[in-house]
């Protein structure tokens, strides 16, 4: 099914990417392999880093104007910082053609919803809200991997009106690039995402920032072992991105993290009590919960 | 300097394990390959277990006689859960012989140590408090591993009257079997690891358990990434032990949870306002702790 919908999409001639960093770059670069995008352009601000994506083969070419660079796009891929997102497409508005179809690979779907409305009062039918559920610890266009979105999950959050044949091409690229494409609402992707990746990630940053402000045991982190170091190892992944997935999708970050603190209290209540039976049947429980659901289970490599 | 230390240790004729699984027994088995000990016997209650760690050559004999069990024992290793570490001591007690060195290998030390107390009144000057900083998610004999200590920390917590000749053995036993040994005092290795391990633990079991008991989203695993999967990896650890801990540890656990929750709270409150500044500050402040602590600067493997 996947492979004859692949080989009857005829591809595109022109993709622009702007941010051409670990996300653009791994999307370019899988694209480039497969053969169904004719001319690859890198808009940004950083010449270097534009220079340097051309060296590693990552874009065919770069622009400094926007102008140039999104005129006779069939595709725009924005795959820049959340944060990043509103003045982008401020910059790119004036320049967009009609039939130009837009995408993102923002972590926070509403938030970038509401970034597009800020720009043209209603999303237009042709931007296709999307999501890589991929990365790495290392950012930037030299971590660039053709390989990043193989057998990871790519959810396309399109609304009611965005234009069905727009969806179709990103579902396509995508596919192309090895990812499995799901589509679903945009707030429930927000909140799916709060629960099992932001959340996760600030309790992270959360617990090495407090070990390390606690001097009073000496230099703690020599005695962590593999549990603590797979534990936070998302604490090592880049802090802009973060602070700005924790501020654009606050709501449901702030519901979760509340969600959590509540579970803390009761599981220090079990302890405090001294329940062994509750705390055994909490612990057994998520247990199985993450060796059903996660070790025996993973159908999605990421 | 630990190679001629170590040529120049002797060994020991009989080494008795007491709870042979994944410690007890890798500990066994680390130290059969070194050729430092004699003798190895197995004590324990499931006979098919000792049978299997016959049969796996973990250990050389078993009996399910403390008695003969421990009688001429060089060394004891208790490597039973911390439930059972009283009753266990309990049960040797009338057996030991004033000679035979004792050690441990629970991950909560005053609570072994309270054990002890329980059943002799005081600590004997020849039993050594120990704690191997290693495990597996799988546990049981099955799971027994010569190369689990190798470059691990094992950390040993002697009191003011303990002797030091029964320190000595322990430590080139556990030199032997590739460990690095450190020695503090129990109450601040129960600090040091209730917010290096102990903590983690209850952080993950607690997260997995929270989404797995919010149906509403549906089977919201499925969305989950490597990110998850590594932050989570310590939820499918062992309940029973995990408990044990969380309640023999509770004053130091309840502790850092608390301090926790409070890191939390500052989290929450900071996103509340939008405070990117400060957000980013603490994301940034951990990611280079943790960069410099464990990704750049980890000489113990674990």
């Amino acid at each position: 099914m996947l492979d004859s919908a692949v080989s009857e999409f005829k591809g595109i001639d022109k993709l622009t990417v702007v941010g051409v960093g670990l996300i653009g770059g791994s999307f370019a670069l899988a694209l480039k392999q497969t053969g169904l995008v004719k001319n690859i352009v890198g808009f940004g601000q950083n010449e270097a880093n534009l220079k340097t994506a051309v060296a590693l083969g990552v874009i065919d070419s770069y622009s400094l104007s926007m102008e140039s660079a999104v005129k006779g796009a069939d595709l725009v891929m924005l795959a820049v910082p959340l944060g990043a997102m509103a003045s982008s497409l401020q910059a790119m508005q004036p320049f967009l053609e009609p039939q130009t179809i837009v995408t993102d690979a923002g972590s926070a779907k509403m938030a970038v919803i509401r970034a597009v409305e800020s720009v043209y009062g209603k999303v237009p039918a042709n931007f296709v809200p999307g999501h890589p559920i991929a990365g790495k610890e290392k950012s930037g266009v030299t971590a660039a991997d053709a390989m990043l979105y193989q057998k990871h999950r790519v959810i396309l959050t399109p609304l009611a009106d965005t234009n069905p044949a727009a969806v179709e091409l990103v579902r396509q690229l995508w596919l192309a690039c090895g990812a499995l494409v799901t589509e679903m609402p945009s707030h429930v992707h927000d909140e799916v995402f709060a629960a099992t990746s932001h959340l996760p990630h600030i309790l992270a940053f959360g617990l090495v920032d407090m070990l390390n402000e606690h001097k009073e045991l000496g230099d703690i982190f020599q005695y962590t072992a593999g549990g603590f170091r797979d534990f936070t190892r998302i604490a090592s992944s880049d802090a802009t991105m973060w602070r700005d997935i924790a501020l654009t999708n606050s709501d449901a970050v702030l519901k979760w993290l509340e969600n959590y603190q509540q579970a803390l209290r009761h599981m220090s209540e079990l302890i405090q009590k001294q329940d062994g039976d509750a705390l055994y049947k909490l612990f057994a429980s998520a247990k199985a919960a993450r060796d059903a659901h996660i070790v025996n289970k993973q159908p999605i490599q990421s």
